[in-house]
């Protein structure tokens, strides 16, 4: 026998935003990270409509591997987790861009951004700044999961 | 016959950083813009690598557009070039972030950035602050084509 209505979990409604994102074809759309304070571009990564409901749900950004196929929680295994100030989409609504406060730091290699690499006049890529946590003591001697944050 | 050694143009190597490039299967690559100055994120749009070379050869952004699946230069139709400042990778070499400066506005719809509307507390899209240029005297009554910049 089906609950009784009075016994059901209340729904919330979708967000109304949820209709106009344009999804890829593999029902994603991009998401780009940036620091809300110091307006750093942090990474970029993927979402699904359901990593992007627990985002806006917990106020932690949640993205979704593509490698893995599963959500993920960013900072799940380094405690360097996101919370998100803002979100804002883009024109054509493929794009979204997050304004997050950043725990630690973004990249699994131990930067505060990902974006750590700039390509010098010689055509070849030199990095920039140090390191601001020691992924190895962070993510074990076997080395982190491409984007386990 | 073939042209003597000494006819030939001289070939420049391509630049180190190239071959490390992880293109998508689409041979393309996800660059976001930022404004050098503000911070502000401005696009984010693919390239493919005669994109990247022509951006790096002519220090204004190159992209590929997906829809008309050619190279376009960002402001080819409405002068609001983008020059590139500096370009990054990131630790994955899937995503670059081009540091520029933008002449006009980033969006086809008179924005200075693609990232005009944010997530409202009610789940609504609501955009934020004023175009800084008019759309449709930029690109005529027929609208601008997508990424058409």
């Amino acid at each position: 026998m089906p609950p009784a209505a009075s016994d059901r979990e209340p729904t919330t409604p979708p967000p109304a935003f949820l209709r106009e994102i344009a999804w890829n074809a593999d029902g994603l759309v991009a998401a780009v990270a940036q620091d809300a304070g110091t307006g750093e571009v942090l990474m970029m990564a993927w979402m699904d409509e359901a990593a992007l409901l627990k985002t806006r749900e917990t106020g932690l950004a949640h993205y979704y591997s593509r490698s893995r196929r599963r959500q993920w929680l960013k900072g799940e295994s380094s405690g360097h987790v996101q919370r998100v100030e803002s979100i804002h989409v883009d024109c054509d609504a493929d794009v979204l861009l997050l304004k997050v406060r950043q725990a630690g730091g973004a990249c699994h290699e131990g930067y505060r951004s990902c974006f750590f690499r700039r390509v010098a006049e010689d055509g070849r890529l030199e990095a920039e700044g140090s390191p601001v946590f020691d992924a190895g003591a962070v993510y074990g001697a076997g080395g982190p999961a491409p984007a386990a944050g």
